[in-house]
């Protein structure tokens, strides 16, 4: 019963955080590694997403960033800014956490997440 | 002047943010690299962590995040995690900010994290 | 009942990849970010390392190699490398899996690796 | 002779393990940095998959780790993907590869090399 | 006044070493995050690019190397190989630069630095 | 013959850029990992470092720029400070060298480099 509340939590979170962007992930995983989508649904989500302490808002502007460090994750930078745009930070807040980022990462991979972003926004503006 | 300006804002904010910690790394660079501190003050302090939008806090999580995913810093984690506790993060936000990391980074690079900061947190204790 | 099945497995499994290295780790979490290291033995070993397909070996090599890779992890390592050894891989096929990740990453961090298996190695002579 | 014996070799050995892939990556270099193809066959495979101890298997295990641990490279995990299904390993046994990874990569870097896996299968299947 | 003639030395230095790439990025930047344009070129360019001991050419060198080891950063380094070329960096020496990299970062990074120098010099070639 | 060239050649290589640091590296491996050294000889050295185009100045500024990059390789960041002495760079290039890091890799991992700097710059005077 357990097992179905993680999955059950982590789908209602997942909606929440990431819209169809985040199911759209999980779906194109189905005929390939299904039980990796299963573990971002259950793990990502309903574990970590789901607990208290950081609200919503901050969770995602510390997913941005983790993003963002890495480097080569510009569709799950995609995913996470609209998922970021979901949970309410605005616009400016996205851009100010990649400017943030700037000392600590160095100007090419924030150019890569802006450049993201400016995509995402443009595509949110068309579509809403 | 206006140099002078983001030296002395930059400064402000670095004694603001991290404490005896930041002047402890600016000066040890004396000898060695003194533009390099100079840059950190200005640059860093002076033009980022001086804008608006985001609030000290949200900063200093952020930045937690940056050199949390990038490994290897932990000189560095240990002076923010310092920062982080001064603008008013709580030891558990700071811990709660490492573990919202999991999904995204691993668990090898946010256990370097919580055993910096376990070991921040007890001489913060020591010396308060 | 799962949540407690997943948890025991994962406890389990972790007595059987890392021994005492990875009990140490989890115990040194306990007063600091318990639930970090409730994730390590309920979605690492009890989800992950439990799975099909795969040997214990073959993991064990995959994460020498993903540890190696990201850089900065030698504690890490160190418990994987005892791991390693504990489930039957020999110390050349340790030092095997460093090697064959030259002309990936490349000398620097392969180094890295190969300086804390010889370390870990010696350590383990003088213990068994 | 022995140099020439080196890339004989070498090119023995990307034939074997990457097919027409590894062939392509060198041929594009021809008129551009010659040398770096040259290398390539010389020591990454004339000198180090034609070691022994590890099976062809796991050395395309522990590159395709190496290949997704360090991120942004994905047209040399397009490459090793067939390289692995070309010495032997299964389709579950790449993917199940990237499974182990979770823990310690985070999703985001294995959701990268899992969508890179679906497009190499579905054009393995097209052309075999 | 010192603002102004940071921006413009940025400015003057940007033109001398990126050309019209630089500009198209600073450019791009302006209705989503123009400041990042301006630290860009007050920082990057009016601080960094115009210190005294190193050439441009010596700049530009390490700055390929900066972006090839971080890997992700392709978009920067079509510029920055443009830079290179403008600066007085043969093809030859780019190439050269990057295949130095090899035993520091691995083949495939360095493949992508030499496929990204690949196209930049075609186009090179066609708009001169 | 063509063997022994290689990493005779490498081995002379190796004593005039990295002078006894590079050796001592080398030897600590026999016991564990002599290939690895010898690749190291053969390859680095022997191939690599003996080609043509970049003077030795060149290649040391471009190694130590891969090494701050990548992160975690203060180790051979220290062989590699004293080799770049060696080949004739100034202390105040080799700090310059690590300044034009600061926008494309931010601040941590350049002061990871300098301290790593001061202190092998020290221990150089104390030993000439």
């Amino acid at each position: 019963m357990d097992k179905q509340t993680r999955y059950e939590k982590g789908l209602l979170k997942l909606s929440e955080v990431d819209g169809s962007g985040g199911h759209a992930v999980v779906r194109s995983l189905e005929n390939i590694a299904p039980d990796l989508g299963k573990y971002i649904i259950e793990f990502a989500f309903g574990d970590i997403y789901t607990r208290e302490t950081l609200s919503l808002k901050q969770r995602e502007m510390i997913t941005l960033t983790a993003l963002l460090t890495q480097g080569g994750c510009e569709n799950q930078l995609r995913v996470h800014i609209a998922g970021a745009l979901n949970v309410g930070l605005s616009q400016t807040d996205i851009v100010e956490t990649f400017i943030q980022c700037i000392p600590y990462v160095g100007f090419p991979k924030v150019l890569n997440a802006v450049f993201t972003a400016k995509e995402v926004f443009q595509n949110h503006a068309v579509t809403s």
